[in-house]
């Protein structure tokens, strides 16, 4: 079979650090950055950035998109195609959605349709994939739900990096709150204490098996479960608005809102008590209006869904 | 209705701590305490006690099912009677497996027969045993799945106990090692450093969350959601030999191990790629053969099942 020379790729935004589950618990979302591939004749690589992050990315082999494209290649020890790329952006930058997993993702997904490499359902081999995303990016909690879509426990196990993807329950329904103003992921990561207290390890330990559960098919468990002693007060002097936005949706909303990933982004988890959730459903139109009230005019208050499948291509062209 | 003069309980076993799940994760088993009252015309109280226990415990008021029956009328301002309680045991005592836990819940589901205090099912109230249990037992681990059987993610919120129970996948079958030497919770406890590496919570809270997943469906998850760095190593002094069963089982017969409650029990969650987990099937007869072989004379190696709806009472006699 010919390998295919283009190659359109829809990567999603993911929430990470959930809750309680710093580095390993994440969930996809329906905001999505695409992709799309052009294999050249010749090895050069040319760049064009519509959207988000458009003007302030490199345009050319540095691009992460490109980077990882060609790292998944090295893998196999094939040389990387020289690539026209187009991306249309949609998810906000060093926001806390996971727009550097999209990128990472993306690139290897474009990598697997270019190489050949399916999976048991003829779609990219989501499995290969994954590997050599959470590789590059050095941690696994947006890359899995980037992948694999759905709610997901990752983690590493002894040379592999192992995930569980599930559904979330349809009751629930994710509303983001994106300010305009940006935070690093490196900068979020040093705040972290070497040490923590041995009681808020095991705090953290329980809340976040209940928050398996809680998304799982518990929703009325998702207020207990998003709670977390191990990262969203440390970086607090990092993002005090946030932190204030979620303690004030908290106490005074009763809403299980959480710092998206590495901030500055907030994420409520919205629900019904049946049915299926949905921006018609009076319960999540209160909520959204007691959301948007506490926001305020700084921060771009979205319901979104449940990405379900994690990353796709539609057909590759031949 | 006139209330009952006669109940009859049967309490079950209980696995707590389960791997990371430091006072969180709990699993009902199916050994059980039974506990026979009958409410006399006097203030006067006895007992007796049959097979685990007797002749070691306080044969008077100061019992545990006595106090924690007193406990529970203490709670609604009656006064509770004197009683003949009869104990038939086969929980082991001070061995992991959540024999005081029997006697409390054990004690309050019989004031609650007594009370007339019933749930929605028309049994004794769980959600209230549950609550006078905890707060008694101090930590909610071996209480909640006592109460309500399964896989249980217990935790406290604000002046409430909360719990969520669902079914285990009826491919895992729990094994239990018991040794014949004892091992005090309150020594066990205090092994535990006051602070630990933030990494290690972290690590905990990803595999707590993986250990909700592999119970409830993904079974093939239980090794990497076995792994603990909050208690085990740390209380290896006080029961090196569990330590050791624990780490020959995980190392040389890939087996999800871990200690059991503040052990020195070891549990053993053995599996099924497909249909139900019983001593019959030939996986589970290797895997059983590994166990025995592994532990040797000392230990006594139990296949057991989860008990799926925890504490339970024969119809009360009139």
């Amino acid at each position: 079979m010919p390998r295919p020379t283009r190659v359109t790729v829809h990567a999603p935004a993911t929430s990470a650090n959930l809750g309680p589950g710093y580095d390993s618990l994440g969930m996809a979302l329906s905001l999505y950055n695409e992709f799309e591939v052009r294999v050249r004749d010749d090895a050069r690589t040319t760049v064009h950035v519509e959207g988000e992050g458009a003007g302030e990315v490199p345009l050319d082999e540095r691009h992460l998109v490109v980077r990882s494209l060609r790292e998944a290649f090295d893998r196999v020890g094939e040389k990387a195609p020289g690539v026209d790329l187009v991306c249309v952006n949609r998810v906000p930058h060093s926001r806390g959605l996971g727009s550097s997993s999209t990128a990472i993702v993306g690139g290897i997904t474009v990598a697997a349709a270019l190489l050949g490499r399916t999976g048991p359902d003829g779609g990219p081999d989501r499995d290969w994939i994954y590997q050599v995303a959470a590789d590059l990016e050095g941690h696994p909690d947006n890359v899995a739900p980037c992948v694999y879509g759905g709610y997901t426990v990752a983690y590493r196990e002894g040379q592999e990096w192992g995930a569980v993807s599930g559904a979330v329950d349809p009751r629930i329904l994710p509303v983001v709150c994106v300010p305009d103003w940006r935070l690093s992921t490196e900068r979020a990561r040093s705040l972290l204490p070497e040490n923590v207290p041995h009681a808020d390890a095991a705090f953290n330990a329980g809340r976040a098996a209940l928050m398996t559960a809680a998304v799982r098919g518990h929703p009325r468990g998702l207020y207990a479960a998003t709670r977390d002693r191990l990262h969203e007060s440390y970086r607090a002097p990092a993002m005090p608005l946030s932190v204030d936005l979620v303690s004030e949706l908290r106490e005074h909303e009763n809403l299980p809102a959480v710092v998206s990933g590495a901030g500055p982004t907030v994420l409520v988890l919205c629900s019904v008590t049946e049915g299926d959730a949905d921006t018609e459903s009076p319960e999540i139109a209160r909520q959204l209006g007691s959301i948007r009230g506490r926001a305020g005019k700084d921060w771009d208050v979205r319901p979104l869904h449940v990405e379900p499948a994690g990353v796709w291509t539609p057909s590759p062209h031949p």
